[in-house]
């Protein structure tokens, strides 16, 4: 198993992704990394790490970075020796299963869309977010690829998550649930409410009905549907929320002087420890991570990127949605 | 000072009700509230309070109850004499200066807007939430009346919302910001791409731009604009979120065997205790409160309707939204 690493995504470039990689190699013996990046500042964080098994790691130089601000597509046509670009043509040559970023996410997605392509069947490939419920976990997608969508493109995004979670969360009959503001089948704005008669229209989905705002962490169903606006919106909040309360306890407990364990507390809510964020819907496997990510989500990054690919995830979820276009007239 | 409170609106009415109104009564004694419901019912919650002041309480009987799952606009039709129809009646009358209710926010929203009536230069009113920041207080807002709206209709939230801070939180300059996914004002859908040229364009308003997920917390705005859907789904996810870590954290408290001060922790996040909601861009005083509503939840309302009667806002608002009509070609 090959999985390409963009070393240059992150904050901390390539310090974090250098040693996310070594975690994962150390934790799965038949990994190979394949790093992509500046080759100097590449090779000067792998000696800072002695155990890393250097047979199993390889860089690929590039010299160029695309930056959080500029404007992806552009960025991806323009900068062809970017990390992002290197890397995820590795991927569409075949010279790795997956790959791998921490970079601006509109980039990872636009290099996606033009250089490996959507699956047939998929109008708009998605990104999904694994997220930990009060009983487990669950997939919420689109967290943001995709802004203004049509009903049918959250039913495609159902689908998306549901080959997901069987594949990646071993779920055999994922629940698919339609984030909403009210729980009757006629709430919601113009697009929820088509997008229920969909979904439920739907033979091939267990569709639980709306979720409410106040259900989402509640383990209702394995895959929450929404569209890219409000999923990212919901999620850099979730995130933000984690840092307010743990901040926010922090100096409560240093001022009432009591001890307790604040790691349960950020296992919990902290979702880079889910690993990161899979593009559903092109032809790889490609996963975001956030651009603050630390070691340990990088590695757990690559751990789901083998998952993914071990799991025949994308070649499942081109046959469904291939079945599902089929079944739909053409809109 | 005479206000309206729906008695049969809470999850447990009239006995929340009647004891936030005493609470309300005892704590402003220029305050006299009409409790709107069953008398029989209220008569025996108010012979529990000995310490009410009862030349201040006054009962409208009323024979009707507008459940939470009844269509709003027919309920508000049909249901004359319920105690949402009677309260809001009322208030159209000028027998009170505002009108609170824990009931069925679809249906006091619907009797505002069909008694009441939107003001001149209102197309669409909305229901603000008062949430606590990080360092202060701000209004996020639409939360849940207008699910599908147009640009405009954002810019007069922020209108709307401008008013209610300066009116409420006593902001002489609000600073205003567009929800968004990314700082830049090219981000967005189509919606808020548009808004955000409006509100940049608006010499009356202090728009800072537009604020992402993460930073909705962080205090960078007084007022925070973004459609029906999104606000509803976001403060319901925060409202359960706060229930969430409360009960994850007694827990760890409990297993850890240490003292903590939760009450602190319920203080910052319960934005019940920062009032109800207010339902602005009517020509009224409409106070929304949760179903779940505990009596603190209702003396807070009471207080806030109070303020906004006293400060004017309903004039200030109808001035305002006046000009900006006056300003802006017709759509």
């Amino acid at each position: 198993m090959r999985i390409a690493l963009d070393a240059m995504g992150s904050d901390r470039a390539p310090a974090v992704e250098v040693e996310g990689a070594v975690g994962a190699l150390l934790e799965r013996t038949d990994l190979h990394v394949v790093l992509v990046g500046d080759r100097g500042l590449i090779e000067a964080e792998l000696a800072r790490h002695p155990a890393a098994p250097r047979d199993r790691v390889s860089v690929v130089h590039t010299t160029e970075v695309i930056q959080m601000g500029e404007s992806p597509a552009q960025a991806v046509r323009r900068k062809q020796d970017s990390s992002i670009v290197v890397g995820t043509r590795l991927h569409k040559d075949g010279e790795v299963d997956a790959f791998v970023s921490a970079g601006s996410t509109g980039a990872v997605m636009a290099a996606s869309l033009i250089i490996l392509r959507p699956l047939s069947g998929v109008d708009r490939p998605a990104i999904g977010a694994d997220l930990p419920s009060t009983s487990g976990r669950f997939l919420l997608l689109d967290m943001g690829a995709n802004v203004d969508v049509k009903p049918q493109h959250l039913l495609q995004f159902a689908h998306l998550g549901h080959i997901y979670a069987q594949d990646l969360m071993g779920i055999a009959s994922p629940r698919v649930g339609l984030l909403n503001i009210g729980e009757e089948e006629e709430k919601g704005n113009e697009q929820t409410v088509e997008a229920f008669q969909l979904l439920k229209g739907d033979p091939n989905l267990d569709f639980v009905g709306n979720i409410e705002g106040r259900d989402i962490i509640r383990g209702k169903c394995d895959v929450l549907v929404c569209d890219g606006f409000v999923g990212n919106v919901l999620l850099k909040f979730y995130e933000s929320m984690s840092g307010f309360m743990s901040g926010f306890l922090r100096s409560a407990i240093q001022e009432q002087g009591v001890q307790l364990d604040l790691e349960l507390l950020f296992r919990t809510l902290d979702y880079t420890r889910w690993g990161g964020a899979p593009l559903l819907g092109v032809n790889g496997v490609t996963i975001i991570c956030h651009g603050g990510s630390p070691p340990i989500a990088i590695q757990n990054a690559l751990r789901a990127a083998a998952s993914c690919v071990e799991s025949g995830m994308v070649e499942h979820i081109a046959r469904r949605l291939n079945r599902l276009a089929e079944a739909t007239p053409a809109q």
